[in-house]
């Protein structure tokens, strides 16, 4: 019953240091090889994957394939889903973070960045995609929270990662900063306020396992 | 309602000319250029992929993500079924085929190749790796005629690639020599003892479209 928890490696946006939310960007050549040093961390380890999760973002995508090929196992299912993408950063996405604090104060950017329930400014556009076609348009945002971005993580937790941690198997989740964050608070009980406190750095594979009824019986850093 | 079939690009193995089956060789540079080339002629023809079959089998895997990257589609499900993996060779897997014609003759080992019931020597030992654990032990071969590995793939075809297809979805399906060979000898009703006739170069996109009674109403090679 171990569950691993990779954030994607090093993407363009984190190299640029603006915010990408739900942008597409790609990994960067640190990125890629970032991932391939936490999939071979994870096969000398003798870690052996069963299943991925992974947001629709291409830089989850191509960071749990990465893992997933140096762990040797890229014919394990691979389960896509939006309720891993980035927090949602509403009017923030592609702004500079150095130039957003110049202009708003480092203070409110901090507040927007870690407070748990800070809505950053509504883009005005509505994402037109074909990967969110098939969603309810309700469940679409023009900006999250850490509370929102929690709520619609925790359903992919309960549905799908836990029932097959439950089976026993290894179970790679390849998200982003934020989507881990709120999960990882969830899974500690960490009080919402210390949320701030949480830090998942790139392609960092960070292991727990549990009991059967879903304590944490372990927790390690490769 | 179209359906692209890509052979995987270029293998180790096709490289060195012996024959695999079911041994999970790499993608040669050549191959993964080649399956760079295949998505990238998807992408200048307009299609939009909307989901993507593959084998258990890295060089199947590897070519799908390829092409769903050129594609700028990574976010589509990929589905892996053992169903469509190479055909089973039996004894001659990882044997050199010029090796084996002068040893068996020229004419054995085209029936080998191409007779539609011919099976090929058993392996003595059964395959033991965790990809197919979950199998029924009796659908494990120890080699397979051409019949019988058009007997497996074609559950796949109909319980989950013709239904996406009747979708009206766009469907990739990434497979091998023998197990497109006889996915199209069953779409074209081509005869069972025409089947040596069926040529699948390494990723050269095959793409049908369909009426809505099944029937092909238009064949492309991109």
């Amino acid at each position: 019953m171990t569950l691993i928890l990779i954030r994607h490696g090093e993407s363009e946006a984190n190299f640029a240091n603006y915010w990408t939310g739900w942008l597409d960007v790609d990994l960067t050549s640190k990125g890629i090889e970032q991932a391939q040093e936490a999939g071979k961390k994870l096969t000398d380890a003798g870690i052996v994957i069963d299943a991925a999760f992974e947001s629709v973002l291409k830089r989850s995508i191509k960071t749990a394939q990465i893992v997933l090929e140096q762990n040797r196992c890229l014919f394990v299912p691979e389960i896509k889903s939006w309720r891993l993408n980035e927090r949602h950063y509403g009017a923030l996405i592609g702004e500079n973070k150095d130039q957003m604090a110049a202009k708003f104060g480092e203070a409110q950017v901090q507040k927007w960045r870690r407070n748990f329930e800070e809505i950053p400014p509504l883009i005005k556009e509505n994402i037109d995609d074909r990967r969110y076609k098939a969603l309810d348009p309700r469940l679409i945002p023009q900006s999250e929270s850490l509370r929102m971005t929690s709520e619609r993580v925790l359903p992919l937790w309960q549905d799908r990662i836990w029932p097959l941690l439950k089976e026993g198997k290894t179970v790679l989740v390849c998200g982003h900063g934020n989507s881990l964050r709120v999960l990882i608070q969830y899974l500690e009980s960490i009080p919402k306020d210390e949320v701030d406190s949480i830090m998942v750095p790139n392609a960092a594979p960070l292991l727990y396992q549990f009991d059967s009824f879903g304590q944490i019986s372990n927790k390690k850093i490769l």
